[in-house]
């Protein structure tokens, strides 16, 4: 059996969400006793479970989710843009949990983290609205597509109906780091950071990322999504990107073996 | 005035989120109509607004954080502990709508983000349960003194109960980012990645930063909460770790004057 497929059977994700699911329903049950529950809380109880209702996006739809996001980076940056791209569309199309549900909660996540340059937010918004659809496995399994087309296709794509300022370039990031993603923009395109032109690039790239997602929740939705990619994780034996060189030069650090030390775990049966 | 307090007057973090609340409350009144919703249903639409009822943690309970943190580790990984430690003590403190919440949305974020090495994920989980308690705009302000704790700290910190692995090591990653953080304390520990040691040190770290997250939002609930250090966007121009010869060595680029061109943009009163 293959390494990866050995850490697939170990750290089962199937297992590992219901086991997930099991300790927030033990909760639930320890702190209200669902027996004593109306109809209505227990339906509000209900939308904790994962994965919540979904609607095929029509091509319009997914049109419009990129247009909502682009608007919504101006409202409260790129995390906030990608994830109400697709929530408001769900609000109108599904209704409920989606209406309840506290659209602003990664807000932080811009400028890849709290300003920290890490992920990019609209890969944290895109995997919030992935997870909610299609629930923590899947959702995953999607975000893990949807970082790989971020980092290996020259973006933006979109170009919305509204623009705030024209921009010319496009660029592959080769990382889902916003620091370097927009850095690596901004050179090419001569302009500084909070230039109209970035504002303009970064509300484009979390339209690409919310249609992308929609997109692939669609194909989901019909039983065609297939992932394309392993996550880095499986590939380089340690989380990371795939641009081992932009940081590490030629001096690339080797891992000790597949997976280290935790391959004698493995075959340890631990 | 200051360059960074004519961004934060242009970028106002407060009009912002009011914006995006005002659309939020758009969406909800277009898709349903408030007048027509019983008393059951406009207290659920009421959930989509943040920030939600808060009640401050004990001693003993942020301890239980930390705990719940460590053990969930091994059922959802890091992101989903980070989460679930604050949000089941929340659960169990305050009811609704937290009983609601979907707490495994953030779950594909370990790995940072979905296996890419990125943001530690403990830092969404972390960021989502300081929002959803104070706000964007406050969330924000904590999460960023959360990172600032998990780069500047020699880590893990926590002793958990039931530990399932025992480890010798805490490092300071300088870093915000999953692959750092974990590489250079796999390598000050001798292990690799998956070692039951590696995955205790993670489980460990999702403890910390759930048990800080924790004590800052109690700060905070007695108005005693004062940010402590800018976020790097403000203080190097660019969303940006603080550890810059970590990749770039001694060649660090030079950004374009204050916030490069965007500052052209803030004089000229766009």
């Amino acid at each position: 059996m293959k390494v990866e497929n050995i850490i697939k059977e170990k750290l089962s994700r199937r297992h590992l969400i219901k086991s997930a699911i099991g300790a927030a329903g033990l909760a639930v049950a320890a702190s209200g006793g669902l027996s004593m529950l109306s109809s209505a809380e227990a339906a509000k109880k209900k939308s904790a479970t994962l994965p919540w209702p979904y609607k095929k996006f029509t091509p319009a739809e997914i049109k419009q989710a990129g247009e909502i996001a682009h608007d919504n980076w101006f409202k409260g940056f790129c995390s906030y843009a990608a994830l109400s791209g697709i929530v408001e569309i769900l609000r109108k199309k599904v209704g409920e949990p989606y209406l309840s549900f506290p659209v602003e909660l990664t807000t932080f996540a811009h400028g890849g983290t709290s300003g920290w340059g890490a992920t990019c937010g609209t890969l944290i918004g895109a995997g919030v609205a992935a997870t909610l659809v299609a629930g923590p496995k899947t959702g995953e399994a999607i975000n893990n597509e949807v970082i790989n087309f971020y980092a290996n296709t020259a973006l933006p794509i979109y170009v919305p109906d509204h623009p705030k300022a024209e921009i010319k370039s496009q660029n592959v990031s080769n990382s889902p780091l916003c620091h370097l993603s927009v850095g690596k923009w901004m050179k090419k395109e001569g302009v500084g950071f909070l230039s109209p032109q970035q504002m303009e690039r970064c509300a484009r790239m979390a339209s690409d990322m919310a249609m992308k997602t929609a997109e692939l929740l669609n194909l989901w939705a019909d039983g065609k999504f297939a992932p394309t990619v392993k996550a880095p994780v499986f590939a380089n034996e340690i989380p990371s990107q795939n641009n081992c060189t932009d940081c590490h030069g030629a001096d690339i650090p080797k891992t000790s073996g597949p997976f280290g030390t935790g391959l004698d775990l493995l075959k340890g049966g631990h």
